[in-house]
């Protein structure tokens, strides 16, 4: 467990940043959130994110975050640059770039908007689950930091376990997850959970397959009151393959409520090697 | 039909660009992808993929395309530029931004890749369409334009039609779609085809609801000599919506050629308004 009583919780001082001045932000990669190479990218995508939220001129909360992932992000320091594309009456588009060494091994775009109320249904269908407190949680990865960051509970589709060819989707996980150690749910820290999801060939194929994500978007469907009423409990994932081909593959995620509501939904493109 | 024999197919038309030396190129609104207001997003985007495909330092096929439709674009000519933002051994990163009148209503970023033969497996699930030849064409909706410029045949979910909330999912459409006149398949006219399902709130609501894409992301599985062996032969698509809430619901595409090859996945939030 990290020491959340006198620096604040482990992910807000991963995804914390220092104004510079005008649009620019200083940061830091996390040891907490560390990858098998580099840092966890939700933790970066989180982080860029934030620049948006810190920034002054930001109207509304998040609806899309897009992030590239262009090159090898090395552990130290780096900088953020969050820029105002266009700013309407209830949308505002952004261009977020993240710096080191003079190069640009991260970049975002994001959409704030003002929400209201409006009609709303979900087409969606909410993943089938026994409660968090029925499934065994599962131990961090060894060779991946940021999974200790997280309380995760599979109940379908944990990568190492049987392939699920047998019956339903090919390659798909249902699990429980949350911040560990449980943290209020907020845009950053919903951004990096649509990122916690494993790279799906780790499902399909039966040998060990080196992935990395190379861009990731994500569409939130809550606005802040919605997010802060959910407070810390954990949140249903379910993620999916659609096609592998030719060095690369994507994958689906969904996030829900317990009570059903879907959060947030997100999409990546991940690079493999055969 | 347009006139295809002088000079060129009305699609190539309108993605036309211009260069102007550097990463800057010339473009033209086209009045055959008009829509209700202002241009079909989907040759927008293709537009600003051009401007990639056209790029002399442009490394391998594209494997991403996000667009941001961040303000209205009017009739006329624009501007667009394509900037490098990373150039990897087999990967690179764009930043694309058309501009007009000094504002940049539309700005994309996409990746391309050298696409290499590996392993390879579909997960999604080719959905059941009897062939083209069975499926009555839809006529062109007589307020879009760019409607005219796609042979549709409906499967199912046709706006205007009862919902389908008896069975299957309420937002679902299935329809064999391609260029009208028919054109062989390339990216371009496969990025513009994956932002022509309707938006899915016109299925799911029995009243008109005003609606506009915000921001599209396209992933592309295939490689151009895959796109070239398609031909002009029509392609499979469905679409369906996820979630609608506080103004904005997201929708998420595929798009099969007729022998079961899923060629592209594609994304979008839709603004809409109560």
């Amino acid at each position: 467990m990290q020491d959340i009583s006198s620096s604040g919780h482990v992910f807000d001082a991963a995804v914390a940043l220092t104004p510079q001045g005008g649009n620019a932000y200083a940061g830091h990669t996390s040891t907490a959130y560390a990858n098998m190479v580099g840092p966890f990218g939700g933790a970066i995508g989180a982080t860029l994110l934030n620049a948006v939220m810190l920034h002054p001129e930001r109207l509304g909360d998040p609806l899309t975050l897009t992030v590239n992932f262009a090159a090898p992000i090395a552990d130290g320091p780096f900088s953020v640059t969050a820029r105002v594309m266009r700013t309407n009456r209830s949308t505002q588009h952004w261009m977020v770039e993240l710096q080191q060494d003079g190069q640009s091994p991260a970049f975002a775009t994001a959409i704030t908007a003002v929400r209201r109320d409006t009609w709303n249904e979900t087409d969606a269908d909410f993943p089938l689950a026994p409660p968090p407190a029925q499934v065994a949680q599962s131990p961090a990865h060894p060779r991946a930091a940021w999974t200790a960051c997280y309380e995760m509970r599979f109940i379908s589709g944990m990568p190492g376990e049987t392939p699920q060819d047998a019956g339903g989707h090919p390659s798909e996980t249902r699990l429980w997850i949350r911040d560990q150690p449980p943290r209020p749910l907020d845009f950053l820290s919903l951004a990096a959970i649509c990122d916690a999801f494993y790279p799906r060939i780790l499902l399909r194929r039966p040998t060990w397959t080196p992935a990395g994500t190379v861009a990731l978007t994500t569409y939130f469907h809550a606005d802040a009151a919605q997010l802060q009423a959910h407070g810390d409990a954990p949140l249903l994932g379910a993620a999916r393959a659609l096609r592998y081909s030719k060095g690369f593959f994507d994958q689906s995620a969904e996030v829900w409520t317990p009570g059903g509501v879907l959060v947030a939904t997100s999409h990546q493109v991940v690079y493999f090697k055969e």
